[in-house]
């Protein structure tokens, strides 16, 4: 990528077997679970005593969740992964093993495959992952990616869903909003950029930003945060959808109501600053944005004094009998019904509403 | 698909939560193993003691891998989880879970999206397999269909690609070739059916290669054969590329080399007549058509009493030392060099070839 000049070599010159042979050259096999990796029909993991094993997995598909235009390559190769290792964070778990799945389209040169491979390396080399496999194939249209993640988790640790109850605190780890907010820059650059292909946008002052959007980290430092301080959570699930959509899918599978601090919903003060640029409640970008792969859980009131002491949590709200509903408390003290306008692959909410 | 008046839904009508719901719902549970399957951030299991977990996954493409022309929905869906359980069989283990993700653009219909599922279910009710997960998406463009499947086998019984020896036997389940057979004749219908819409075709005759195009089976029953026989191969791979491709890839991780007789190449009869109504020379199609989905291992030669009676199998060569190559034998008793022009997904050369 440094260098434009570079000749760029036609996938169809390697082949399948060629191709995979070159990305996978480099990989070593870390995890002691990892029996054998990349080059069979199937990998194979040893599961330890008293460990469950958790699978997740997601399809990242060209212009539903990324667009090439603005999306670096390595990034989105890095990012794939990160999302399928913050589902296992969301079970209380560590990720350990990952298998990726690319459909590729003619116009990328092996090149561009290496790039994407060298994004998901690197993330697995960053959360201490082994890549043990995958299936990489033409595409007769856009980019896809398709990740599945394997982790454990002890069997006393696991963290379900279903586990809130009434009056149980719900915490949230980071801030939220930020992610959506690098997305509209994006968004805004680019639309920038196609009226007037001379414009350099300066994107330097949106770091942070940018890099949620982009480049999103797996909180798995707050597992093992709360293991240390030996907080078990009652529920968990990773904010992929938004806040609002997120609690939602803890109270439905708890079977509680939840009540919502307006107030306390962490928020990066660049994001704050840049939903009012853009005319946007700061607070409906953190409850509907998405994307912020930070850890929304609840814990029993007992644990209060402990969790108080994390820096890096906040406590947003509470569970409420299920006849309560879901209620936000806005900035004026009302109390309002909490909507979800959560990212919806299907609906696309959230985006058609505030474009 | 029966009543082509029923009214369509539209997907957006019911979200991506809601159509998850609707088409997860019937969905039970039966493996020891299966903690927790859909529902949460990650699916969880737990392997038992001396088990090791087996894991594969394939990318089904529109376009590439299907052509949504001919193949029945409910069909592909059974396909794609159908080569998933043939890696397992590959390992000598037995499929217990499958997690599918599936990308679909906005033309399909909840039904359509109902009649994948419903084929993915019925593999994995054939098979006794959990469904445990997945995620769908919106697709900008075709429908993608990305299956992972997890599986155990013993300790002691696992095989690999890499442990066949010089004077092994090669030893290959069921019949090649049908599978490709079945493909050149849907292309010849389709053809025929864009020249002249009008054109009914009668493929009631194709029945068997049709099958094994379109609903392939996972040879599960040769790997219980071989347990119930105690034959523990020395390596082993499923066919999906071609004979010439997977023997070579046998020989390429066993470090050997290999001499195949071509006249013990097990075809059926409809697929030698099909070859010849082609112009195909009958063992190249089964040579290099790929997607037979049949079992192709080694065995120590003290095995050979015991495989000669089950009639499933043919030994249709041996492993030889390194330096003497790969080697075909043909009908008329010459040595050739053996040449794979399998399917590969990037090249598409059998296709290019013979089209």
């Amino acid at each position: 990528m440094d260098d434009s000049n570079t000749k760029l070599t036609p996938l169809a010159d390697l082949g399948e077997f060629g191709l995979i042979e070159k990305l996978t050259a480099s990989i070593e096999i870390k995890s002691k679970s990892t029996i054998k990796g990349i080059g069979d029909d199937a990998a194979v993991i040893k599961p330890n005593k008293n460990l469950l094993t958790l699978l997740s997995k997601d399809l990242l598909l060209e212009g539903v969740h990324f667009d090439l235009m603005y999306t670096p390559l390595k990034h989105l190769g890095y990012k794939s992964a990160v999302v399928n290792f913050s589902d296992i964070s969301a079970m209380n778990g560590r990720p350990t093993q990952l298998m990726v799945g690319i459909g590729i389209g003619a116009k990328f040169s092996v090149e561009a495959m290496e790039e994407i491979y060298d994004g998901i390396k690197k993330a697995c080399e960053v959360y201490d992952v082994d890549l043990i496999g995958g299936d990489t194939t033409a595409s007769a249209s856009g980019l896809t990616i398709s990740a599945t993640v394997i982790g454990e988790v002890n069997t006393k640790n696991i963290v379900y869903r279903d586990g809130a109850k009434p009056n149980d605190l719900i915490c949230v780890s980071g801030d939220l909003g930020a992610a959506y907010m690098g997305l509209l820059i994006l968004e805004r650059e680019k639309k920038a950029f196609e009226a007037n292909p001379n414009l350099q946008p300066d994107l330097s002052q949106h770091d942070y930003l940018l890099q949620r959007q982009l480049k999103p980290e797996a909180r798995t430092s707050i597992v093992e945060t709360l293991q240390k301080n030996e907080i078990l959570p009652t529920s968990m699930i990773d904010i992929s959808d938004g806040l609002a959509s997120d609690v939602m899918h803890l109270c439905k599978s708890s079977n509680t109501g939840c009540v919502i601090s307006e107030e306390k919903i962490p928020i990066d003060q660049t994001a704050f600053d840049m939903a009012k640029e853009f005319n946007i409640v700061p607070t409906v970008a953190a409850l509907n944005g998405g994307e912020d792969y930070e850890l929304l859980f609840t814990i029993d009131q007992s644990n209060f004094d402990k969790i108080k002491e994390i820096e890096e949590i906040s406590v947003i709200g509470y569970m409420t009998d299920v006849n309560e509903g879901e209620r936000l408390i806005t900035s004026d003290n009302t109390s309002v019904e909490l909507k979800a306008q959560g990212w919806d692959a299907l609906k696309r909410k959230v985006h058609e509403n505030i474009k």
